[in-house]
């Protein structure tokens, strides 16, 4: 591996674990450090030749870094680590706000042009490869609709809410998408469709002895915003099954483009993800827009950007003739 | 509609009446006229305001048109007309003889050099939107295994293939993806799977009066190369059946990246098409190709390119920042 793409990895997280395993599927980069607020020394890295350095120290790393992949979350740490770090390094995030993602792409955009670096924001799958094929597919067949379904797919939110209901001693709420509702979108009807018709909402629950299993059924199933205008069910189970079955983090969803060409032909444009570890997908694309942000910045490229700006054959190790000859 | 985008179609066969279609369905473009060597008065224009030129005058169109679309086939018009009016427009072109495209490549690329202009070719579907998404899902999960399906589409080769069976008065011949390998594809397994395996083939076949229609049928089965290696039906059916249930051009496929992150995580990423029309389908991507041609010669782009090196944005006529708020 001649000449590696350096990369840090700020926040060790989910999201920062899974930065770490896929920037070690590629053959072109290399972790430098990984950055964190919390004693180095405290982190568990599998892997031991890795280097934890205090958040304080990131700026002497100024020069020896190519993209520091920001694996903080959306609500508390991006909307400050953004700006702050971007004024220092190219970054990736994956602020995933989506009202919000206007004023976060100015703030970062400005940071970013002060340092003269790059910064693609919002990186993963939705925001993100979600995105990028809503408006492929929306450019393609103008005369349209888009319908965007989630899951199968363990929801963090749903299973808090579960959780606090009364008698329930754990458990995990999964979203997922309503095959009527999607063979509906298949057929080329283009209905209109509420979230709630289009998802259903399944949780398994391990219920504190002598708990009243009624009537923690009966108080998810009315719980307004989170399940009263859904499709839901409820499962009792024992706390081995919930362990055994159901400690991973899958998710993944759907983006359908149904529209017409011509007097009346029927097109359907699909993209589809089944991941059995959303974290590690996400960071998976994110490492992959690490590698189109160090390419862009050496071509001059600064500012804020996001998946919509970045052209496919940045993301890929391979040259730009080998792609030709060998995907096209 | 302020300051549309000025398009020439060259070439009024089955591409190009997709994409007067597929022109006609933006909301920022507009047709200058229809290049033919024919006699243009003998083109059957569903619109009688579009202007039908012969192809001697293209020269004198050099400053009326932003972009050329080439609506040529891949075989004998392509390989002289892209480097050939690449040198006095911008162009665009579906060519896709996947084996050839690294010399058509170079030979655009001198000609769009030479007369300052961009060119995008081999878009479409497939080389096209397949092509990205072989290439994108590759950069993500290098761990992993990207598989093409193509169908249910009508073959036209195949259907040729039939039609010259003798005893055979008309037939169309499908080519279908195999539900067994798309499961054990979808399922992780990542097997080794030849074409013949991936596909089966399905005739329609018109006998001719009084024909062998057990011989017809054993005909094509055995057929080398076309049908033998393949699992392959045949029915028998009227002629006004044919007209009813076979007279459109549907096509479509899958493509298919299986892979794992960290340990051991399955990742599977599905994109797929459904297509009634499969020209007015490639047409249309033809058109927000032109579009982002169009944007990328204002900015100075010049030389060959293809659908790889175009950022998804500049295919939409929405503004970066209403795409950012909208659709990301």
């Amino acid at each position: 591996m001649s000449n590696p793409i350096k990369v840090g990895i700020l926040g060790y997280g989910n999201l920062g674990k899974g930065t770490v395993k896929a920037v070690k599927q590629t053959s072109d980069m290399e972790i430098v450090a990984v950055f964190t607020r919390r004693d180095p020394a405290s982190l568990e890295l599998e892997d031991p030749s890795i280097k934890a350095v205090h958040i304080d120290e990131v700026e002497s790393y100024k020069d020896k870094i190519d993209v520091m992949i920001l694996c903080g979350g959306s609500a508390t740490d991006l909307p400050g680590q953004g700006p702050k770090y971007t004024k220092l390094f190219n970054t990736i995030d994956s602020y995933d706000t989506h009202a919000k993602i206007p004023e976060y792409f100015e703030a970062v955009d400005e940071a970013a042009k002060q340092g003269g670096n790059i910064s693609i924001i919002a990186v993963g799958w939705d925001p993100g490869l979600f995105s990028i094929n809503r408006l492929v597919s929306e450019a393609i067949i103008p005369n349209g609709e888009t319908y965007t379904f989630w899951g199968k797919g363990l929801s963090q939110g749903h299973s808090d809410a579960v959780r606090r209901v009364e008698g329930v001693k754990a458990g995990v709420q999964y979203t997922i998408p309503s095959d009527e509702a999607m063979e509906r979108v298949r057929s080329g009807e283009n209905p209109t469709l509420e979230t709630a018709e289009k998802h259903r909402r399944v949780c398994y629950i391990v219920p504190e002895e002598g708990a009243d299993t009624n009537e923690i059924e009966n108080t998810i199933k009315t719980m307004p915003n989170y399940f009263a205008d859904y499709q839901t069910e409820v499962h009792f189970i024992t706390e081995e099954e919930l362990k055994k079955e159901h400690s991973k983090a899958p998710h993944g969803g759907f983006v359908i483009r149904s529209g017409k060409t011509g007097e009346d032909n029927k097109q359907l444009i699909e993209f589809s993800l089944k991941l059995e570890s959303n974290p590690e997908f996400t960071s998976s694309v994110l490492v992959a827009y690490a590698r189109a942000a160090h390419r862009l910045s050496k071509e001059g490229a600064v500012g804020a950007k996001t998946v919509f700006d970045i052209a496919p054959g940045y993301l890929s190790p391979r040259s730009a003739s080998d792609l030709r000859r060998d995907l096209l």
